[in-house]
């Protein structure tokens, strides 16, 4: 089935103990598009200015990701982060934002994509993601990732939002500020009570956590790497192969949510093998599977 | 098999956000004997001075606990401990610490226990473990832990003991401090290089790690808990399922250490539900068995 993907494209600057990357490609929606494109064609919706030094139609050659949403605004500026890792490399400082072109109003869906069947609405303001939402017909499964400053500063549109969506991709530390409440599985529960009818939790090195409205929950450690580089990204690869195999299933039952789990958590742990996207331009489909694989041996008891 | 432990007996005072119990009964030793003894008789092998108001013969009764080894001290005071637990279950402060009676010479092994085949060195001073291990005529498998502590201060004993034992069993914090390593996989291989054929990393809340000389990895999540009390007394109720497990098997290859990990996770967890050993003394083994199935079913994809 149909995937589209609406998202933040960026310059980023990213130090990391094992080196810098500076001006390199980035963005939620490009981690995203990478990481889905492996297992399901790529809708992609998203907005540069006229500084920006890459070319997707290059970055994403040899795979079926369609540029139609992208626009590029001749008067605005590209979005810019730059950010430092620390030694616990869950744990980042952002040194600077630009939002640029971000703080503007949101790029339009083509109409070729608006009959998009799986959505995937990349963190950016509550405001906007509904915007965005608006301009797709009838989507079949819609998930969105959020970020503790809208939990702070739009508490009221994500509460909309989270009514209008079937699942929500976030960090832990966001499931606890929304909830109000430290404990994982009670602050689960709670978003749940707010619409959505799965909730997947992002532990960082700590693995994943899926919970569902009927009860269903899923725990998964995350691959246990030992050549972490750079883990921009992460979050964006593992949403990435998750909505992408759910797309390529055409389906949302248990076992497939499942499974899409394992498949964006393998996703995810090559994309962090490497700074910006080269962790994930350096495999192919096979080298996914042999790793979900691995993570089933290495589970299972 | 025969199971022996050598560890603390405690009086506990501990607070955490959801209550205080005051002069408990905890320690090392108990802790693993009332979790181990589901799966395996236990051999206690401890010491505490006259002031202790529990009468283990009453704590332990109707269960398989051999306290031949329970050494009372007529002049001296038995081990205190008092902590605060935080609102992240995993993080607390000792506000004080007697040790009384651990500061003394270790308990004699009885007779009776010396051909004991599987043994637990609780966390102590490793010259203290090595002493105790000494005792043990031909142990077949041998698991000890250790603390922050021992790896600053006694860390050339600490490492005779890691060439003589088959099994560490230790908290992820101690594996960083121990290897000077920050990446848990490169940590564990480094430690494995030091001599245990085993070694099972303790993480909280996000789980477990096993890793062995041969290669071979198990990642556990925790069982998610939604009603936590009191942490003390997990790592030890793990450990005391994990062996008493291995015990009740007679065998340790791969997929029994995996199937040890997995009853040890549920052990703990059950130990969390409640102050001191009420968490435990409220189960039986059906309820531990439900509880692995469930883990099991929440685990595989």
């Amino acid at each position: 089935m149909s995937l589209l993907v609406t998202g933040s494209i960026g310059i980023d600057t990213v130090k990391t103990p094992y080196g810098v990357s500076e001006n390199c490609l980035g963005g939620a929606a490009v981690y995203f598009s990478m990481a889905a494109s492996f297992f399901s064609p790529v809708r992609f919706v998203g907005v540069i200015g006229s500084d920006c030094p890459f070319d997707l139609e290059q970055v994403f050659a040899g795979r079926d990701v369609d540029l139609a949403g992208l626009e590029v605004r001749a008067q605005s500026k590209t979005f810019r982060w730059t950010g430092t890792y620390h030694e616990d490399m869950d744990d980042r400082t952002t040194d600077c934002v630009e939002l640029n072109v971000l703080a503007e109003a949101p790029p339009a869906v083509p109409e070729s994509f608006r009959d998009s069947e799986f959505v995937f609405l990349a963190n950016t303001a509550p405001k906007l993601q509904l915007e965005l939402l608006k301009q797709i017909r009838e989507p079949v499964f819609v998930a969105a990732d959020t970020m503790n400053l809208w939990i702070q500063d739009c508490l009221d549109d994500l509460k909309v939002l989270l009514k209008k969506i079937d699942c929500l991709v976030i960090n832990e530390d966001e499931v606890r500020m929304l909830a109000c409440e430290h404990n994982l599985i009670k602050a689960a529960r709670m978003i749940l009570d707010m619409g959505p009818l799965v909730i997947i939790v992002k532990k960082g090195k700590s693995g994943s956590l899926l919970c569902s409205a009927a009860g269903e929950k899923f725990l998964l450690p995350a691959y246990p790497a030992d050549n972490v580089r750079d883990p921009t990204g992460a979050g964006d690869s593992f949403a990435g192969g998750f909505m992408g195999y759910l797309a390529q299933k055409g389906e949302t039952n248990y076992e497939t949510l499942k499974a899409a789990v394992a498949y964006g958590t393998v996703t995810a742990s090559f994309a962090i093998n490497d700074f910006s996207l080269k962790g994930l331009e350096a495999i192919n489909k096979s080298d996914i599977e042999e790793r979900l694989e691995v993570l089933r041996q290495i589970t299972r008891f």
